[in-house]
């Protein structure tokens, strides 16, 4: 038991310091690294195998809608950056740049890429003559570089990993419809996969993508109340081409320019995953991205038969799930509590008396609920009880956020909940950049998202200015 | 027929100039784009769907030994790529250095990883103290930069794709067993999914990795008579733990240095690929490893029914390949000879007379011979071919090799090879780095490998020298 306490007493309690508590829980889960190059994280093992389950599903959902997937260079020329006037004012400031290859200086310098939109673009004017090679839908995955001041591990770092989709179509309601379509497959990998409600809407003029026409974004709550944008689709229109001059012949052999869209998600998702659904323990996984669905502990194991029951039944378990057995040498009290910190959703216990009964004991991660189930009806009950643990984190997930939406009417009322109510802010907006700025200001409170459902009018004048307003915004603190 | 004609004319063909042979089917297959930035490349939908592949099936196999993946920062910095000085002295001439971020100068420049042993080194140094933390056995798929002068589509780029495993053991025979074992892998992944022979064999110690106590290495053999090395394995001994000081207690509570290891396969594979199957037609996919196995086309495709029926066809065969239907509006000719450019293993010809009799005309990218089936047992004789043209290309291949593989007993049979006889040249060697670097001044012909099996005594004297040897070499002009 001192061992036990030992473990779960390395991490910070949530309602003492949530930012503590993160840092914790990623490093005492074994998710990452800290490195000798500021900023920047190594993913370890149980980290990353979270990232591959992300990339299996989302690329799968990707390649049913059409997507390709491409390789650029991760490189930019410094004049390429600039094409695009708002997208170099954007991106420039926060690149890092090279500028010596081998033993020379380079004679034009190159940023590693933040973002590729400008090499897709250089790129398609060359493959995109006729409206026969539209549309072009290509994705990749890719790490990219930022060269954030203050860092956070998955959710800010100098570099990350995502994948970004570039896209080009005849017109420009294929391109919105593409732009749709692709935040609504995040929104869905998001409930679905992570478990994880999350809003859909457009971002402000004031808040959208550097170079973008419009931007839609899907906005969670975390744990502590903040938002987190966790992914994004833009449409961009002709805002790159008409600059790289991307043209095609239509049907009637007319020069047009092709509209286009760029949508991405990063392993920032991976920092929503623990925010979202962690606890003073530890991790906690949603089981359809759990590296580990199962984890089987032995109960004193050196008893005969026991370790070849528990080998038996994981192998069982392996076939309805991603299932391990864990026998080492150390005692079934600190497995448990690592079990509990790395987020399994499941934990078998197997021990001589159980054995002798025909059964085993089964642990939620979500809930700690025991439930004995008979060793014959072992696989199908551990099946059921995966699917029931991923709905419910995912019902109770959106109880918590659904918790934690507050309408204000008025700036006092504005102010109030920012400074007392953790979570979202429901209030009208005039439209107006200056009532954002002055909120942002007074209150560190920025706008997430003009919803798309959910536009019923809570008051018809801006909750910061008094003046006629039609717009619904969610805002929150964000991450 | 013209428009046939016109698209097997845009490549030269490999007896008149091999080298612009392949860099035309790089091209026309569709697998590459040149890029704005010098040396590197784009990898487009065709090509990255093979990287896809290789990834997907040598992932596996990794995972079947134990290799967990982890994701390391991208860029080293310069202190910590000074650790280990033979190291240092092969990277540093040919690294891209990074001296900004955002607007400020960095205080200590950072390479782009031309490689990433270092950053495993210092990562290995904080996560290894016990005998219980070994070994450790991690891999990253990712992309590395080497400054290099002349470049040639994925033979040689700025910037290439690749997996690099990283291990560390309590021992120097785990080491070594560790080392062997992936080249093993290495080869028979080549062996039995690209239909590519290799031979296995050790590095000279000119030839081995910058910080390897010794190098393992599987060399194939192109179409043109030259050797690509196509996959190595370095056993580092302590020559990594030492310098960076990664030391674990032992079960006795000695300290112990760790003994290293690293292996590597890049997307210079595609390239191997293309210069082992290609022919004047362009690329010859094995099917293991084509994106599309199968391209099922119809013929007068406008007559009622004749879509439909391809349609179904390729359903069917969908179930036991990866099959795709052309019904775009371009002439049958013109689809079988982008087919035949493209490399896809088999296509399938579809017509109003085949259906009326119930039939189809299989067509064989490697042999190109056509073969009527009953529309009944498409899918059985689908299956069944496409394991014959795997198997069948290996054994050509194979053949191909063995016929280009030449015994030099002395200096005049070894010169009258090398200007004569494209391949591999099979000599005794006395060991003396002098005539390796006679023999490569001389003739531009390096030591390949000296092999694992194949170790017969073909001469007891140096074919350069004519001091006793007991090495067995194999030569060759070299990629």
């Amino acid at each position: 038991m001192a061992q036990e306490k030992k473990l779960v007493e390395q991490i910070t309690s949530m309602s003492e310091d949530f930012a503590q508590w993160y840092t914790d829980v990623v490093v005492k889960a074994d998710l990452i690294a800290y490195s000798s190059v500021k900023g920047c994280m190594i993913i370890k093992p149980d980290g990353y195998a979270i990232w591959e389950n992300i990339q299996h599903e989302l690329d799968r959902r990707f390649k049913e809608t059409g997507v390709q997937n491409v390789y650029m260079p991760m490189f930019i020329p410094e004049s390429l950056l600039q094409v695009e006037k708002d997208h170099v004012e954007g991106f420039a400031p926060e690149v890092a740049w090279v500028t010596q290859g081998g033993l020379n200086p380079l004679q034009e310098r190159l940023c590693v890429r933040p973002t590729s939109e400008t090499l897709f673009c250089d790129f398609y004017k060359d493959i995109i003559h006729s409206h026969r090679d539209l549309p072009k839908v290509y994705n990749q995955w890719c790490s990219v570089v930022r060269w954030e001041k203050e860092t956070r591990p998955f959710l800010r770092s100098r570099e990350f990993l995502w994948q970004e989709g570039h896209t080009a179509h005849a017109t420009a309601e294929e391109a919105e419809e593409r732009t749709i379509q692709m935040l609504n497959l995040y929104a869905d990998f998001c409930e679905e996969v992570l478990a994880m409600p999350v809003v859909r809407g457009q971002k402000t003029e004031k808040e959208k993508f550097s170079g973008a026409e419009a931007t839609y974004t899907i906005e969670a709550l975390m744990h502590d109340g903040k938002a987190l944008q966790s992914g994004t689709s833009h449409n961009f229109g002709t805002n790159f081409s008409k600059p790289f001059n991307i043209q095609y012949t239509d049907k009637n052999n007319q020069l047009q320019y092709v509209h286009q869209t760029s949508w991405g998600m990063t392993t920032r998702l991976i920092g929503a995953i623990i925010m979202v659904h962690g606890d003073d323990s530890g991790l906690v996984l949603p089981p359809r991205v759990a590296p580990t669905q199962v984890m089987v502990i032995p109960i004193q194991q050196k008893k005969e038969g026991v370790l070849e029951k528990a080998a038996e039944i994981c192998g069982r378990l392996g076939k309805v799930s991603r299932a391990k057995l864990d026998d080492s040498d150390k005692s079934p009290g600190w497995k448990f509590s690592e079990c509990e910190m790395r987020g399994i959703p499941l934990r078998v216990e197997l021990g001589p008396k159980d054995i002798e009964a025909n059964k085993c004991v089964l642990v939620r991660r979500d809930t700690r609920e025991k439930i004995e189930v008979s060793l014959d009806e072992v696989e199908s009950k551990v099946a059921q009880l995966l699917e029931q643990i991923q709905q419910e984190m995912f019902e109770r997930a959106k109880a918590h956020r659904d918790s934690h939406i507050w309408d204000a009417h008025n700036y006092a009322e504005f102010t109030e909940i920012a400074n007392n109510k953790p979570g979202f802010i429901r209030a009208m907006w005039c439209g107006d950049q200056a009532c954002e700025d002055k909120i942002k200001e007074d209150l560190a409170v920025t706008s997430r998202c003009m919803p798309f459902t959910d536009q019923e009018q809570i008051s018809d004048v801006c909750a910061c200015c008094g003046k006629p307003a039609k717009k619904l915004v969610y805002w929150g603190k964000a991450y």
